[in-house]
């Protein structure tokens, strides 16, 4: 089995985004990436300063906008404020958020031509039209991995385990964009490991530590594993037991080190396009 | 195998609506639909007649907006201006499309309040996310004949054929939103029979007559064929060929007959919403 090296992806990608910033600093545009980050959370502030470190890698100036005890409308206002700003070019909007603004909220204030990481319902329609949006960066990071790996997708028999509006559902549309038969699993699904077992390439994000394990993995299929569960020791494993289809699967991507670095460099070239336009 | 009515589901939402519409009328509201026809083809006003007559008995008023030989710009503008009137409730625009507007344009000006067949990217996004919002009215009809027949949804195994904006990819998120387990399959799927045949539930909207036959369809599988293609007779067929799978479904929508007056009575449905909120 291959291990997939999504560090090593995020680098190729990583590369290409760097070019861009430097060509736009030289002409006189900082692409600025603003994380709006509404909450105390520790788990929060972590990402957050990733996100802060990859962007300094890259040329991307990231804009931490801390709000301290925020209310929804101070939330949805700074998301006005920001998608407003000329010298913002993304915008992303960090959990868990206070009382009186839902995810949905966030999605309607953020510009469309900013919304590096699909949270509109105006990018999420763009996507599922087929027409040309930002996918949310974790589905839009499902897809760069299997083409980067030159997966064959144009037929390819495709299961998505887990139907979320920020993995499962764009994920879906994305690999369907492909031209992949793709079947979206869930909770209720009966013989969940039937509809595995039959897919060329299976993409789990449900968010249960090692949910899918040995029986549900079709020889040699190729494995994307989204989920990044915290283990009682600090560490963080993935959706699928990888020791149990190691001997099955013919590829799968770890975790960490799999879909996650993908997802932040693909936040960046999101956020490079959009100063670019 | 049972022959579904959809001449029937359709009576049963027309009578709702045509109670609705009349408690509008007593308030003062005028329920209206407004379709901006921006073309002089005979199947379209053939069509449009034939929503204005099924309007007239629920009590909806149907503004018919006839363009001649309007440019790309006309229809947007025209579009807006509905968008803007509050005298209108509900819009939707016929095609064939003059040169110079795409399908997106046409959704991109419907006001999404007013946007009772799902054309606007944020209308679609919305039906991505679970959210309340107007779905495309074929992709509805589909779910609604599901429903009215009481087939059990969650859990169940759906085929959807075809993956189109309008019909398959919103009726496969809709019915994923009910908890069925969805596959979509087009063009590029391989062994197509195989996956249809696996299918409580088909779905078929490939506009390809008689493109579905008895090799595809499981035993006792509900069949919803939302085909219409013309013969040269000058009648209509579906999808499916009915004959050949007669034996075998255990029930089926006809052509015609089946899925195209539910939609209709739907958009007469989401019209009288509009004009409640």
């Amino acid at each position: 089995m291959t291990l997939i090296d999504g560090r090593a992806i995020a680098a190729a990608i990583t590369a290409e985004v760097t070019e861009t910033a430097a060509k736009l600093r030289e002409s006189g545009t900082a692409p600025t990436l603003a994380v709006l980050v509404p909450t105390d959370d520790d788990a929060t502030a972590w990402y957050v300063r990733s996100i802060e470190r990859a962007a300094k890698k890259v040329g991307v100036d990231c804009r931490v906008v801390q709000l301290e005890k925020p209310t929804g409308a101070d939330v949805t206002r700074e998301l006005d404020k920001l998608s407003a700003d000329p010298s913002v070019h993304g915008i992303i909007c960090q959990t868990p958020l206070p009382e009186g603004v839902t995810l949905d909220d966030v999605g309607a204030h953020i510009d469309p031509r900013k919304d590096v990481d699909g949270a509109n319902p105006v990018s999420l329609g763009r996507l599922t039209a087929g027409l040309p949006t930002y996918a949310p960066a974790t589905a839009a990071a499902v897809l760069e991995i299997l083409k980067r790996e030159q997966v064959a997708l144009s037929g390819a028999q495709v299961a998505v385990v887990g139907r979320s509006t920020i993995v499962g559902k764009p994920a879906a549309l994305l690999l369907l964009g492909e031209h992949a038969t793709v079947t979206v699993c869930h909770s209720r699904t009966k013989d969940l490991a039937a509809v595995t077992k039959a897919a060329d390439v299976l993409v789990v994000a449900v968010g249960r530590a090692h949910f899918i394990g040995a029986d549900h993995v079709k020889p040699g299929a190729v494995v994307i594993d989204v989920g990044t569960n915290p283990t009682p020791e600090g560490g963080l494993v993935g959706d699928v037991d990888q020791a149990a289809v190691e001997e099955i699967a013919g590829s799968i991507t770890p975790v960490p080190g799999g879909v996650g670095p993908v997802t932040t460099s693909l936040l960046l070239r999101h956020t490079v396009t959009a100063a670019q336009s």
